[in-house]
């Protein structure tokens, strides 16, 4: 690539998150950054658009770098949208997400804004990754993460992703001299099982808090879980075509 | 099956809407019924769910059927898990979500809170089924559907719904006698291509609606938007390990 990039960056803790800030200055060292992140933050929101309210956007004025930036009321997949079809002038050639505060790893993905903004960019034909480290503090230290993440995105525009993939790219929590390097990997099969924690408010009705514990059932070592437990990063190549092709055959026996 | 099986019923329209109405009707034919559904409408919602603030959750009183309904604040995914860790006595043996009022093939199926309510019963071991009505209309009728319904829910409980794979079905709009049978699809490779409302708003500030046209690039005639553009029922596989398992060999070969 001969020109600078133009590099989209988005994430779900909202512009202000220190996630966020990091990526943009890791971004500027490579490309032309727009920002175009949520106001406020977007956690677990999954892959939501807003289509029964309305959107807003305004301009910030930065002082910390060369990017153009733009606070959005929506989700993270909305920002995206509106910054692929509003407010940039030409298509990206790369969107970053991120740099989210706490794992989406394994079955996270389904539930994590960061990768519904990567995921998004995917759908409209931008290579994107989401970036996360495991560490839901709001003051975690990203900076072992810098050269990383340079180096991925580096020889993502240079070699290109692949079409139709978005990357998930998780980070343990660890000092950089710690990290053991980078694995690509399969999404291990693990869930949440939940515990409500049901409470009476002041006026005597009941609520909950959603709480669980996370549960890896798999024993793969080509697993994201794994490497993360290992001390490597990991990347796995995610899709949106959730077509379960093996199964079609089965189906095709039912009585329909 | 022997005994009654135990179905959850859940949606994203909300509890009200009359997709649901009808689909606890069909279910009741079936199995023991428990309805644990938003209690407004929850469309677009993706994968979210509640983690920063409370779910209220209330029993209602019901003079429709012989069901047991709860009316939760969360998100379609929040009220499938207060169903299976909270509400339930045991672990349903079905769990179908729907009937959406309007499309969740192709594409849609990431965005769809339908079949994000489908896609958490699957994640926890539940078979699940999401049913949608290429409808938009409240007053949409959902008669010609029940019949199939039926015979795909039947046949789900009797043969066993493949392991991780939830089924995503759509129905064209059209009456009974004209649908032509039932096809066993792939998502179609499809997307929408947004167009923003920009308007002013009495306080001269901007605002933006989303809008968008949904464009099928995919000439396939295995694909969900195919089948049903023919007059087919549409069930896609789907499944919620994301991995491109395809694109590690390649990625293996980046300079990480």
């Amino acid at each position: 690539m001969k020109k600078r990039p133009l590099i989209l960056v988005t994430n779900d803790d909202g512009i202000t998150a220190p996630g966020i800030r990091t990526l943009i200055e890791i971004m500027n060292e490579i490309g032309e950054v727009v920002v175009v992140a949520p106001d406020s933050p977007q956690s677990a929101m999954g892959h939501a658009i807003t289509i029964n309210s309305t959107l807003h956007c305004e301009k910030i004025i930065v002082t910390d770098g060369p990017q153009l930036e733009y606070s959005c009321s929506g989700t993270p997949a909305d920002c995206v949208k509106l910054a692929v079809n509003e407010l940039l002038g030409r298509k990206p050639d790369l969107c970053v997400s991120g740099i989210n505060h706490g794992s989406n790893s394994s079955i996270n993905v389904i539930y994590s804004g960061t990768m519904s903004a990567a995921m998004e960019a995917g759908i409209e034909g931008i290579p994107a990754i989401g970036f996360s480290l495991l560490d839901f503090n709001w003051n975690a230290n990203f900076n072992p993460l810098r050269s990383f993440i340079k180096q991925i995105t580096t020889e993502a525009l240079t070699r290109g992703i692949p079409k139709d993939v978005v990357l998930n790219v998780n980070f343990p929590k660890l000092q950089e001299e710690e990290i053991k390097g980078i694995k690509i990997c399969r999404q291990a099969k693990a869930n949440w099982v939940e515990k409500f924690d049901k409470r009476t408010n002041p006026m005597g009705r009941e609520y909950y808090w959603l709480t669980g514990s996370f549960v890896n059932q798999d024993r793969g070592e080509d697993t994201d879980e794994w490497a993360l437990k290992e001390g490597y990063i990991s990347i796995v190549p995610t899709q949106f075509d959730l077509t379960a092709h093996h199964s079609i055959q089965q189906l095709n026996t039912w009585n329909l």
